[in-house]
């Protein structure tokens, strides 16, 4: 340990409060000729701050003068920086309480959101936390909250949500798992309400070994590790193998979760492009010879947002890339076995011969996302290894969720189970390929992906982001194709141009009435003025 | 994003395979004149990273031969490194498959650990995740294995083992969950198994709200995050608040699994003492001003090991001058509700006028581990900011073990339990301290802490770790003291003389024949001869 100097005497020294100037050394200014003024700096340095999550909303600024001395600028600069934040809806002055990062909801302007009171302020945060929390990453894409304003909107009554990826209702095996859950405990005793191994339980391990096996992976028991749900795989593989500044190709359009935890944990994403056949393997190629890639994610079969599986040969071309630029693979697959358009494509780590692919499955679109359980496999030393991160996570996943998912698994439940919710998801998506069929002079759809929950639009006039606007005020949820992007994108495509809508909660009744509110929209729709006051600010839908 | 060099090109260069260059550059070697050998530095370098998982059992160095030629050495020097690490027992020339890491079991030669087969090696991973992982952390204290094989020697049935807090059997109440659990499924229906809010169920957040005020801590629903678990609660603060470097404050002893988490998320520890009255605040305030700490990390009430619990004038002190230094708390309680010496004393949170407190709670010890719920509460937009990280880790906490928890609050079972095993607790650590009482002669104890499970045992002649290797040998298993330090502690003291015994898992029956096992050892006691060819590798227990 080195020792440090005392700040609270150097604070005394400048005549501020010690505990404020500590923890202001987050905002670095460049004070070179050719830097940006500094109130700018402080401005941006605040709102990206603030749109990274590192500042939360209700967390109090410094005050002006205060800022301005620990920052060593004249006073003017912090009061130009704060009226410029403050004209740009990210903070506002609020008597008694100074100047507060307001919430993403007001910063939007939000007409149809519920409520329009102020959140409940409670005890305000000690200045101690306030730049002291990390940001939530860079290149973040969407707005951070974004996920969490999905589950809201589809928790709503009057809103038919194309929104989430979320099973709800006839398409999860509810009587099934409510057996196996109370057969488990009454066979387990307290033992199942007890600490497991961190890897999960050896019976589970053995079973999802043979599962990948009929999947044609080769895997063993010690190659698997059970996982609270497949996010917190992403977490840890992000966790174990990225340092901040670390370059991941990601797909784009790919899952938002994909680019928000990988984005926390520091990782510079590279968007390559998708098409109807998958991951663009060419454009991949360009890449690794030009850049040191530290991982490569994709969804090979069934992928979010686009449906789109990859071709036999794209996959064996992009395991050779793998091996011959040395760059590991995490494939992530929780639509996988929703494809329903022939046999399920052979996962990448039945390919992988040199031990780069990591596999991660779940099994909250095929039986619940309540269980919370997902997998790795992997080789057995890297999955050792993220064990390891597994344990200062969390320590372990619960008995009882791991021992429900092997019963349905061992008793056939979730063969049978998967036929039947292949068949309901193709209904609906064709009933939803038979609505938009009318408006085809303003959607170009996309064929049928053959699995999964999930359309992939282009609006052939308007802009995504605008039409889920006005499918919210007539209680229609869908996502615009923008959240579905890193900051940064081989080609440059962002898919302002684009919407997806799931079908994941939605029965065919639901999906004609949505359509009947929403189409009238399609005709009316127009190319926005370029700009406007809220650019900037990533849409929160 | 910044362009690279192309590794492959420059890999080509020095006639290499591209895969493995890219992934050396983990070594960084000092040639100034003052600098270690550079055989040593290499050396270092790899134990570093196998202590800390960075290089994990199973996993294949590069040749010799290639990593000479990468780090710019003569062959001779990374020879006589390689040398040197299989002396150690760190790693062993596998025939055909060249340099492997040992596993721990492996390294510490443990006689009576089960098995003494290699472990299965599977698919060996590829060199692209070899140097690429990164370390858990540096200063972890114990081998990051420790907490794993803690719970496996505790399933073993001829083992007694006192070293576990892992509440079994009879202080489960089983019956009640069971029926908590079917109520809830019942009355949700599929709507329980599918997502829910990031922050947790608003009913049980409202419930915790309820609990934190009924001990004295003004909270409302807003500034309760539920968690998978309290290490969870740990894991989010690591990462939102702690940037690689900084200073982080624990007890000194303290909970493995702090020392765990804020080591591998990069924190420099600084260990205060603990004495019979919690925390050393006298010391701590020594600390205070003179680093700037980011964080103080403590157990207040029953702490963990050693069972004290801090007294009110130090409960003031230590918010004072948190308060003074600007530096936020979090106080981590797992044990605080198996008080049952008087009146739980209020958590900090109560005290807490400043925003500068978080508090950590779980059910983990109170009901099952197996539920896998703890909770954060503390300032609504530090919560939120926390959520944002949930999301990132993993989603959501299941809706099922929620309810259970909810149900088991507001029904009153949960305080009646909390009667019950304070009782039992009482009645095993009562039946501990007396068979101890004949070995004083060898083992001093610290007076009974007045809850929880543990006591805190310092030995009159003889070294923890010599104890608990020797215990193990007649089916006694318990902890040295030296797992529970962090590498720096003020004052320097290690626990070496130090242990811990744990009764959560242990009858008044089983307490009995575990001493008669274990005290015939304690005479024989003996100061170890320093040094030893195992010096510097961690105790696994």
């Amino acid at each position: 340990m080195t020792p440090r100097q005392d700040p609270s005497s150097r604070a005394r020294g400048r005549g501020q409060r010690p505990p404020m100037t500590g923890q202001l050394h987050g905002i670095p200014l460049d004070r070179a000729s050719g830097a940006p003024p500094l109130y700018a700096q402080i401005r941006d340095s605040v709102r990206s701050a603030v749109l990274t999550g590192a500042l939360a909303p209700g967390m109090r600024l410094p005050p002006e003068r205060e800022l301005a001395t620990s920052l060593g600028v004249n006073r003017t600069t912090t009061m130009r920086a704060y009226h410029e934040l403050a004209a740009d809806g990210v903070v506002e002055a609020r008597p008694g309480r100074g100047t507060v990062v307001r919430s993403s909801r007001e910063r939007t302007h939000d007409d149809t959101a519920a409520g329009g009171t102020p959140p409940h302020m409670g005890r305000m945060p000690s200045a101690a936390w306030l730049l002291g929390l990390r940001a939530v990453g860079q290149g973040l894409g969407p707005d951070p909250s974004l996920l969490r304003d999905i589950m809201a909107l589809g928790t709503r009554d009057d809103v038919i949500s194309f929104a989430g990826g979320t099973p709800t209702g006839e398409v999860i095996p509810f009587d099934a798992v409510q057996a196996a859950l109370a057969e488990a405990l009454t066979r387990t005793g307290a033992d199942g309400l007890t600490y497991g191994p961190v890897e999960g339980l050896g019976s589970l391990r053995h079973t999802l070994a043979a599962h990948m096996r009929r999947r044609s992976a080769p895997v063993t028991a010690d190659e698997i590790m059970v996982l609270s749900g497949a996010t917190q795989g992403l977490a840890l593989v992000a966790q174990a193998l990225v340092e901040p500044g670390d370059e991941v190709v990601v797909e784009a359009p790919t899952y938002v979760g994909i680019v928000q935890t990988f984005g926390a944990a520091g990782a510079r994403l590279i968007g390559v492009p998708v098409d109807a056949e998958g991951l663009r393997v060419d454009a991949l190629a360009h890449v690794l010879a030009r850049r040191r890639v530290r991982l490569i994610v994709v969804q090979p079969t069934v992928h979010n947002p686009t449906g789109a599986t990859l071709s036999h040969a794209r996959r064996e071309r992009l395991v050779a890339l793998a091996r011959r630029h040395g760059v590991p693979i995490l494939e992530d697959t929780p639509y996988a076995e929703l494809w329903a358009d022939g046999p399920e494509p052979p996962p990448l780590l039945a390919l992988d011969r040199d031990g780069l692919v990591l596999h991660l499955g779940s099994f909250s679109k095929t039986i619940a996302p309540g269980l919370r359980v997902g997998w790795l496999a992997g080789p057995a030393p890297v999955i050792a290894r993220l064990a390891l991160a597994k344990q200062f996570s969390d320590l372990n996943t619960g008995a009882l969720p791991q021992l429900v998912v092997e019963r349905l698994l061992v008793s056939g439940v979730y063969d049978r189970h998967l036929t039947h919710v292949r068949a309901i998801y193709e209904e609906r998506r064709a009933a939803l390929c038979a609505e938009l069929r009318g408006a085809a002079s303003v959607l170009e759809v996309s064929p049928d992906p053959g699995g999964g929950f999930y359309l992939w639009l282009r609006l052939r006039r308007g802009r995504g982001r605008l039409l889920a606007a006005e499918a919210r005020k007539v209680g229609v949820a869908l996502l615009p194709g923008e959240a579905f992007y890193p900051a940064s994108t081989i080609g440059g495509e962002d898919g302002g141009d684009r919407i997806r809508l799931s079908v994941a909660s939605v029965t065919p009744a639901a999906i004609a009435e949505g359509m009947r509110r929403l189409l009238p929209f399609l005709d009316t729709m127009a190319d926005p003025s370029p700009g406007g006051r809220d650019e900037g600010l990533r849409p929160v839908i």
